[in-house]
Protein backbone atom coordinates (compact mmCIF):
# COMPACT_ATOMS: atom_id res chain seq x y z
CA UNK A 1 0.00 0.00 0.00
CA UNK A 2 1.12 3.54 -0.73
CA UNK A 3 2.35 5.17 2.01
CA UNK A 4 1.91 8.74 0.60
CA UNK A 5 -0.11 10.72 -1.84
CA UNK A 6 1.49 13.11 -4.39
CA UNK A 7 -0.22 15.77 -6.53
CA UNK A 8 2.33 15.37 -9.03
CA UNK A 9 2.68 16.77 -13.00
CA UNK A 10 5.72 14.68 -14.99
CA UNK A 11 7.09 18.18 -16.31
CA UNK A 12 6.97 19.86 -13.38
CA UNK A 13 10.52 20.39 -12.23
CA UNK A 14 9.48 20.84 -8.49
CA UNK A 15 7.22 17.85 -8.31
CA UNK A 16 10.44 15.89 -9.94
CA UNK A 17 12.26 17.12 -7.04
CA UNK A 18 9.94 15.49 -4.55
CA UNK A 19 9.94 12.19 -7.09
CA UNK A 20 13.59 11.93 -6.50
CA UNK A 21 13.39 12.66 -2.52
CA UNK A 22 10.94 9.63 -2.12
CA UNK A 23 12.43 7.49 -4.55
CA UNK A 24 15.31 7.94 -2.35
CA UNK A 25 14.07 7.21 0.72
CA UNK A 26 11.82 3.90 -0.46
CA UNK A 27 8.92 5.51 0.40
CA UNK A 28 6.46 3.93 -1.85
CA UNK A 29 4.00 6.46 -3.55
CA UNK A 30 0.43 6.94 -5.52
CA UNK A 31 0.96 9.63 -8.15
CA UNK A 32 -2.32 12.09 -8.66
CA UNK A 33 -1.55 13.51 -11.85
CA UNK A 34 -2.69 17.46 -12.18
CA UNK A 35 -2.30 18.80 -15.52
CA UNK A 36 -1.00 22.46 -15.46
CA UNK A 37 -1.16 22.55 -19.38
CA UNK A 38 -5.03 21.77 -18.93
CA UNK A 39 -4.58 24.30 -15.88
CA UNK A 40 -5.76 21.12 -13.27
CA UNK A 41 -4.75 23.19 -10.93
CA UNK A 42 -6.95 25.75 -11.11
CA UNK A 43 -10.28 23.60 -10.56
CA UNK A 44 -11.48 24.16 -7.19
CA UNK A 45 -10.82 20.55 -5.71
CA UNK A 46 -7.75 20.81 -6.16
CA UNK A 47 -7.31 24.57 -4.68
CA UNK A 48 -9.03 23.88 -2.00
CA UNK A 49 -6.31 21.35 -0.55
CA UNK A 50 -3.44 23.88 -2.23
CA UNK A 51 -4.78 27.88 -2.33
CA UNK A 52 -1.82 28.21 -4.04
CA UNK A 53 -2.90 25.70 -6.70
CA UNK A 54 0.75 24.73 -7.28
CA UNK A 55 2.18 20.64 -7.51
CA UNK A 56 3.51 19.14 -5.98
CA UNK A 57 1.25 18.87 -2.84
CA UNK A 58 2.18 15.17 -0.61
CA UNK A 59 0.02 13.79 1.55
CA UNK A 60 2.28 11.54 3.97
CA UNK A 61 1.83 10.84 7.63
CA UNK A 62 -1.32 11.96 7.59
CA UNK A 63 -0.73 15.72 6.66
CA UNK A 64 -0.67 17.55 3.63
CA UNK A 65 2.66 19.69 2.86
CA UNK A 66 2.88 21.56 -0.14
CA UNK A 67 5.61 24.02 -1.64
CA UNK A 68 8.68 21.33 -2.58
CA UNK A 69 11.38 22.56 -0.23
CA UNK A 70 9.45 22.42 2.17
CA UNK A 71 8.58 19.06 1.94
CA UNK A 72 12.38 17.87 1.43
CA UNK A 73 12.82 20.04 4.84
CA UNK A 74 10.11 18.00 6.40
CA UNK A 75 11.41 14.83 5.15
CA UNK A 76 15.28 15.34 6.59
CA UNK A 77 13.42 16.53 9.72
CA UNK A 78 11.00 13.36 10.02
CA UNK A 79 13.77 10.61 7.93
CA UNK A 80 17.19 11.62 9.91
CA UNK A 81 18.52 9.05 7.63
CA UNK A 82 17.58 11.37 4.57
CA UNK A 83 20.59 13.46 4.45
CA UNK A 84 19.00 15.78 2.62
CA UNK A 85 20.51 18.37 4.72
CA UNK A 86 23.99 18.05 6.43
CA UNK A 87 24.61 17.64 10.05
CA UNK A 88 26.38 20.79 10.35
CA UNK A 89 25.27 23.97 10.68
CA UNK A 90 27.40 25.61 7.90
CA UNK A 91 27.05 22.42 5.33
CA UNK A 92 23.33 23.17 5.82
CA UNK A 93 23.74 27.14 4.71
CA UNK A 94 25.43 25.90 1.52
CA UNK A 95 22.65 23.04 0.72
CA UNK A 96 20.30 25.53 1.24
CA UNK A 97 22.15 28.36 -0.79
CA UNK A 98 22.84 25.84 -3.51
CA UNK A 99 19.07 25.42 -3.35
CA UNK A 100 17.98 28.21 -3.74
CA UNK A 101 20.32 29.43 -6.25
CA UNK A 102 18.15 27.09 -8.52
CA UNK A 103 14.73 27.34 -6.59
CA UNK A 104 14.71 30.74 -6.15
CA UNK A 105 17.16 32.43 -8.32
CA UNK A 106 16.29 30.29 -11.68
CA UNK A 107 13.11 28.15 -11.06
CA UNK A 108 10.79 30.88 -10.44
CA UNK A 109 11.41 33.26 -13.50
CA UNK A 110 11.10 29.84 -16.09
CA UNK A 111 7.81 28.26 -15.30
CA UNK A 112 5.17 28.34 -17.40
CA UNK A 113 2.84 30.82 -15.20
CA UNK A 114 5.93 33.18 -16.15
CA UNK A 115 6.69 32.58 -19.37
CA UNK A 116 3.22 32.38 -20.94
CA UNK A 117 2.63 35.94 -19.84
CA UNK A 118 5.97 36.95 -21.06
CA UNK A 119 5.01 35.50 -24.67
CA UNK A 120 1.57 37.26 -24.17
CA UNK A 121 2.55 41.03 -23.56
CA UNK A 122 5.47 40.37 -26.29
CA UNK A 123 3.30 38.57 -28.90
CA UNK A 124 5.52 36.54 -29.20
CA UNK A 125 5.92 33.17 -30.38
CA UNK A 126 8.50 29.88 -29.36
CA UNK A 127 11.71 32.45 -30.22
CA UNK A 128 11.00 34.35 -27.25
CA UNK A 129 10.01 31.26 -25.36
CA UNK A 130 13.45 29.99 -26.02
CA UNK A 131 15.56 32.65 -25.92
CA UNK A 132 14.13 33.74 -22.50
CA UNK A 133 14.87 29.97 -21.23
CA UNK A 134 18.30 30.31 -22.68
CA UNK A 135 19.15 33.29 -20.80
CA UNK A 136 17.75 32.54 -17.57
CA UNK A 137 18.77 28.87 -17.51
CA UNK A 138 22.36 29.89 -18.95
CA UNK A 139 22.99 33.14 -16.31
CA UNK A 140 21.60 31.00 -13.27
CA UNK A 141 23.48 27.79 -14.43
CA UNK A 142 26.68 30.08 -14.72
CA UNK A 143 26.10 31.27 -11.12
CA UNK A 144 25.57 27.72 -10.08
CA UNK A 145 28.84 26.25 -11.26
CA UNK A 146 30.84 28.82 -9.55
CA UNK A 147 29.15 28.03 -6.35
CA UNK A 148 30.07 24.43 -6.83
CA UNK A 149 34.16 25.57 -6.88
CA UNK A 150 34.65 25.17 -3.07
CA UNK A 151 36.00 22.08 -1.60
CA UNK A 152 32.51 21.34 -0.04
CA UNK A 153 31.49 19.70 -3.37
CA UNK A 154 32.32 16.14 -3.70
CA UNK A 155 30.81 13.55 -5.88
CA UNK A 156 27.38 15.05 -5.61
CA UNK A 157 26.72 18.87 -5.41
CA UNK A 158 27.81 18.48 -0.84
CA UNK A 159 29.80 15.79 -0.20
CA UNK A 160 29.53 12.31 -1.59
CA UNK A 161 25.89 11.86 -1.09
CA UNK A 162 22.77 13.00 -2.63
CA UNK A 163 21.40 16.62 -0.76
CA UNK A 164 18.50 18.88 -1.47
CA UNK A 165 21.29 20.69 -3.85
CA UNK A 166 21.20 17.83 -6.54
CA UNK A 167 17.47 17.27 -5.60
CA UNK A 168 17.30 20.87 -7.20
CA UNK A 169 19.85 20.73 -9.80
CA UNK A 170 18.56 17.56 -11.63
CA UNK A 171 15.16 18.81 -12.42
CA UNK A 172 16.96 22.28 -13.73
CA UNK A 173 19.14 20.79 -16.09
CA UNK A 174 16.30 18.43 -17.85
CA UNK A 175 14.30 21.79 -18.01
CA UNK A 176 18.08 22.92 -19.32
CA UNK A 177 18.01 20.20 -22.36
CA UNK A 178 14.24 20.82 -23.03
CA UNK A 179 15.27 24.12 -24.10
CA UNK A 180 18.75 23.71 -25.91
CA UNK A 181 20.72 25.36 -22.99
CA UNK A 182 24.22 23.47 -23.41
CA UNK A 183 25.68 22.87 -19.92
CA UNK A 184 28.91 20.76 -21.25
CA UNK A 185 30.52 23.87 -20.53
CA UNK A 186 29.78 23.52 -16.79
CA UNK A 187 32.40 20.94 -16.22
CA UNK A 188 31.06 20.18 -12.12
CA UNK A 189 27.49 20.24 -13.16
CA UNK A 190 27.80 17.93 -15.92
CA UNK A 191 29.92 15.50 -13.94
CA UNK A 192 27.19 15.54 -10.91
CA UNK A 193 24.52 14.94 -13.88
CA UNK A 194 26.25 11.81 -14.51
CA UNK A 195 26.69 10.41 -11.30
CA UNK A 196 22.82 11.39 -10.01
CA UNK A 197 22.02 9.89 -13.60
CA UNK A 198 23.38 6.58 -12.61
CA UNK A 199 21.47 6.13 -9.51
CA UNK A 200 17.68 4.45 -9.79
CA UNK A 201 16.19 6.63 -7.76
CA UNK A 202 17.32 9.86 -10.24
CA UNK A 203 16.13 7.47 -13.12
CA UNK A 204 12.67 6.91 -11.81
CA UNK A 205 11.91 10.08 -10.94
CA UNK A 206 12.59 11.31 -14.67
CA UNK A 207 10.16 13.15 -16.61
CA UNK A 208 10.45 10.83 -19.45
CA UNK A 209 9.98 7.67 -16.76
CA UNK A 210 7.19 9.16 -15.05
CA UNK A 211 5.06 9.86 -18.42
CA UNK A 212 5.76 6.69 -19.97
CA UNK A 213 4.56 5.02 -16.54
CA UNK A 214 1.05 6.90 -16.62
CA UNK B 1 31.47 47.46 17.78
CA UNK B 2 29.41 45.76 15.09
CA UNK B 3 28.95 41.90 15.00
CA UNK B 4 28.46 41.48 11.61
CA UNK B 5 28.92 43.26 8.04
CA UNK B 6 25.77 43.48 6.15
CA UNK B 7 26.16 43.98 2.21
CA UNK B 8 23.42 45.78 2.06
CA UNK B 9 21.07 47.67 -0.64
CA UNK B 10 18.38 49.70 1.03
CA UNK B 11 15.55 48.57 -1.86
CA UNK B 12 16.58 44.84 -1.91
CA UNK B 13 13.61 43.15 -0.13
CA UNK B 14 15.61 40.01 0.61
CA UNK B 15 18.28 42.54 1.83
CA UNK B 16 15.17 43.84 3.97
CA UNK B 17 14.32 40.75 5.52
CA UNK B 18 17.87 40.52 6.84
CA UNK B 19 17.86 43.63 8.47
CA UNK B 20 14.87 42.63 10.59
CA UNK B 21 16.29 39.73 11.09
CA UNK B 22 19.12 41.31 12.57
CA UNK B 23 17.57 44.22 14.49
CA UNK B 24 14.96 41.89 15.91
CA UNK B 25 17.91 39.96 17.34
CA UNK B 26 19.32 43.21 18.40
CA UNK B 27 23.09 42.29 16.23
CA UNK B 28 24.63 45.63 15.84
CA UNK B 29 26.16 45.20 12.24
CA UNK B 30 27.75 47.55 10.08
CA UNK B 31 25.90 48.02 6.71
CA UNK B 32 28.18 48.33 3.26
CA UNK B 33 26.45 49.77 0.53
CA UNK B 34 26.33 47.66 -2.59
CA UNK B 35 24.04 49.14 -5.37
CA UNK B 36 22.02 47.32 -7.50
CA UNK B 37 21.06 50.47 -9.67
CA UNK B 38 24.83 51.03 -10.25
CA UNK B 39 25.45 47.43 -10.78
CA UNK B 40 28.24 47.32 -7.98
CA UNK B 41 26.86 43.72 -7.12
CA UNK B 42 29.02 42.86 -10.60
CA UNK B 43 32.11 44.33 -9.53
CA UNK B 44 35.43 41.77 -9.38
CA UNK B 45 35.82 42.45 -5.93
CA UNK B 46 32.45 42.14 -4.48
CA UNK B 47 31.68 38.86 -6.75
CA UNK B 48 34.68 37.27 -5.65
CA UNK B 49 32.56 37.39 -2.05
CA UNK B 50 29.33 36.22 -3.96
CA UNK B 51 29.42 34.15 -7.31
CA UNK B 52 25.72 34.81 -7.78
CA UNK B 53 26.86 38.64 -7.00
CA UNK B 54 23.68 39.12 -4.77
CA UNK B 55 22.66 40.95 -2.00
CA UNK B 56 22.47 40.16 0.92
CA UNK B 57 25.27 38.95 2.03
CA UNK B 58 26.14 38.54 6.08
CA UNK B 59 29.60 38.59 7.38
CA UNK B 60 28.92 37.01 10.75
CA UNK B 61 30.77 34.27 13.22
CA UNK B 62 33.57 33.99 10.97
CA UNK B 63 31.38 33.39 8.57
CA UNK B 64 30.47 34.62 5.12
CA UNK B 65 26.70 33.49 4.17
CA UNK B 66 24.51 34.90 1.03
CA UNK B 67 20.68 34.16 0.19
CA UNK B 68 18.02 35.46 2.77
CA UNK B 69 16.61 32.26 3.98
CA UNK B 70 19.73 30.70 4.41
CA UNK B 71 20.78 33.46 6.47
CA UNK B 72 17.39 33.30 8.05
CA UNK B 73 17.89 29.96 8.46
CA UNK B 74 21.06 29.84 9.64
CA UNK B 75 20.59 32.89 12.91
CA UNK B 76 17.64 30.49 13.72
CA UNK B 77 19.81 27.79 14.29
CA UNK B 78 22.97 29.84 15.98
CA UNK B 79 20.61 32.12 18.13
CA UNK B 80 17.27 29.75 19.81
CA UNK B 81 16.22 32.66 20.91
CA UNK B 82 15.42 33.90 17.57
CA UNK B 83 12.29 32.25 17.02
CA UNK B 84 11.92 32.76 13.52
CA UNK B 85 11.41 29.09 12.49
CA UNK B 86 9.00 27.45 15.04
CA UNK B 87 9.94 24.45 17.21
CA UNK B 88 7.56 22.10 16.07
CA UNK B 89 7.59 20.48 12.94
CA UNK B 90 4.33 21.23 11.01
CA UNK B 91 4.97 25.07 12.38
CA UNK B 92 8.51 24.76 10.15
CA UNK B 93 6.70 23.60 7.46
CA UNK B 94 3.88 26.00 7.37
CA UNK B 95 6.26 28.95 8.02
CA UNK B 96 8.97 27.62 5.44
CA UNK B 97 6.19 27.39 2.95
CA UNK B 98 4.64 30.87 3.51
CA UNK B 99 8.17 32.33 2.82
CA UNK B 100 8.61 30.46 -0.30
CA UNK B 101 5.17 31.37 -0.95
CA UNK B 102 7.02 35.17 -1.23
CA UNK B 103 10.50 34.26 -1.92
CA UNK B 104 9.82 31.98 -4.63
CA UNK B 105 6.65 32.49 -6.24
CA UNK B 106 6.43 36.26 -6.15
CA UNK B 107 9.81 37.94 -6.06
CA UNK B 108 12.51 36.49 -8.42
CA UNK B 109 9.54 37.26 -10.89
CA UNK B 110 9.49 40.81 -10.14
CA UNK B 111 13.22 41.70 -9.20
CA UNK B 112 15.06 44.34 -11.36
CA UNK B 113 17.13 41.30 -13.06
CA UNK B 114 14.04 40.05 -14.73
CA UNK B 115 11.48 43.36 -15.12
CA UNK B 116 14.97 45.18 -16.56
CA UNK B 117 14.69 42.40 -19.16
CA UNK B 118 10.95 42.19 -19.80
CA UNK B 119 10.95 45.73 -20.50
CA UNK B 120 13.77 45.56 -22.72
CA UNK B 121 12.07 42.69 -25.37
CA UNK B 122 9.00 43.95 -25.01
CA UNK B 123 10.73 47.74 -26.10
CA UNK B 124 8.24 48.84 -23.48
CA UNK B 125 8.09 51.48 -20.69
CA UNK B 126 7.23 52.19 -17.04
CA UNK B 127 3.71 51.04 -18.43
CA UNK B 128 5.12 47.53 -18.84
CA UNK B 129 6.84 47.49 -15.31
CA UNK B 130 3.81 48.64 -13.45
CA UNK B 131 1.25 46.36 -15.09
CA UNK B 132 3.73 43.08 -14.48
CA UNK B 133 4.48 44.36 -10.86
CA UNK B 134 0.68 44.32 -10.43
CA UNK B 135 0.02 41.55 -11.58
CA UNK B 136 2.19 38.89 -10.23
CA UNK B 137 2.50 40.71 -6.64
CA UNK B 138 -1.48 40.71 -6.71
CA UNK B 139 -1.87 37.27 -7.71
CA UNK B 140 1.04 36.48 -5.26
CA UNK B 141 -0.78 38.31 -1.93
CA UNK B 142 -4.26 37.11 -3.32
CA UNK B 143 -2.62 33.18 -2.79
CA UNK B 144 -0.92 34.55 0.41
CA UNK B 145 -4.05 35.88 1.62
CA UNK B 146 -5.51 32.18 1.17
CA UNK B 147 -2.94 30.51 2.93
CA UNK B 148 -3.45 32.69 5.93
CA UNK B 149 -6.97 31.38 6.30
CA UNK B 150 -6.23 28.87 8.82
CA UNK B 151 -6.33 28.80 12.83
CA UNK B 152 -2.17 28.75 13.22
CA UNK B 153 -2.29 32.47 12.12
CA UNK B 154 -2.46 34.89 14.91
CA UNK B 155 -1.06 38.43 15.78
CA UNK B 156 1.40 37.31 13.15
CA UNK B 157 1.45 35.11 9.89
CA UNK B 158 2.58 32.03 12.65
CA UNK B 159 1.50 32.54 15.73
CA UNK B 160 1.83 35.33 18.04
CA UNK B 161 5.65 36.09 17.70
CA UNK B 162 7.54 37.75 14.53
CA UNK B 163 8.63 34.11 12.24
CA UNK B 164 10.69 34.17 8.77
CA UNK B 165 7.42 34.74 7.24
CA UNK B 166 6.23 37.96 8.18
CA UNK B 167 10.68 39.05 7.49
CA UNK B 168 9.30 37.73 4.03
CA UNK B 169 5.88 39.05 3.97
CA UNK B 170 6.89 43.16 5.08
CA UNK B 171 9.45 43.72 2.09
CA UNK B 172 7.10 42.60 -0.30
CA UNK B 173 4.31 44.59 0.52
CA UNK B 174 6.84 47.43 0.33
CA UNK B 175 7.14 46.71 -3.05
CA UNK B 176 3.64 46.26 -3.46
CA UNK B 177 2.90 50.07 -2.14
CA UNK B 178 5.70 51.41 -4.78
CA UNK B 179 4.17 49.65 -7.40
CA UNK B 180 0.47 50.06 -6.52
CA UNK B 181 -0.84 47.12 -5.76
CA UNK B 182 -3.94 48.17 -3.38
CA UNK B 183 -3.37 45.22 -0.65
CA UNK B 184 -6.23 47.10 1.46
CA UNK B 185 -8.77 43.62 0.11
CA UNK B 186 -6.39 41.55 1.68
CA UNK B 187 -7.80 41.78 5.63
CA UNK B 188 -5.51 39.24 7.05
CA UNK B 189 -2.56 40.72 5.38
CA UNK B 190 -3.24 44.26 6.52
CA UNK B 191 -3.81 43.42 9.68
CA UNK B 192 -0.35 42.06 10.47
CA UNK B 193 1.31 44.68 8.11
CA UNK B 194 0.02 46.91 11.21
CA UNK B 195 1.31 45.06 14.31
CA UNK B 196 4.74 44.30 12.45
CA UNK B 197 4.95 48.11 11.63
CA UNK B 198 4.32 48.81 14.98
CA UNK B 199 8.07 47.03 16.04
CA UNK B 200 11.01 49.02 16.30
CA UNK B 201 12.88 46.45 14.70
CA UNK B 202 10.38 46.64 11.48
CA UNK B 203 10.71 50.33 11.63
CA UNK B 204 14.65 50.54 11.58
CA UNK B 205 14.87 48.09 8.79
CA UNK B 206 12.67 49.68 6.38
CA UNK B 207 13.97 51.08 2.88
CA UNK B 208 13.33 54.65 3.76
CA UNK B 209 15.25 54.35 7.53
CA UNK B 210 17.93 53.38 6.33
CA UNK B 211 18.34 55.38 2.69
CA UNK B 212 17.95 58.45 5.01
CA UNK B 213 20.31 56.79 7.64
CA UNK B 214 22.94 56.38 4.44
Amino acid sequence: MAEAVLYDYWRSSASYRVRIALNLLGIAYESRVISLVEKAHREPGFVEKNPQGLVPTLEIDGQTISQSLAIIEYLDETRPEAGFLPRDTMGRVRVRSLSYAIAMEIHPICNLRTIDYVVEIVEGSDETRISWMKKFIGDGLAAYEALLGTPQTGKFCHGDTPTMADLCLIPQLYNAQRWGVDFSRFERISRIAETCGALKAFQDAHPDAVNEAA
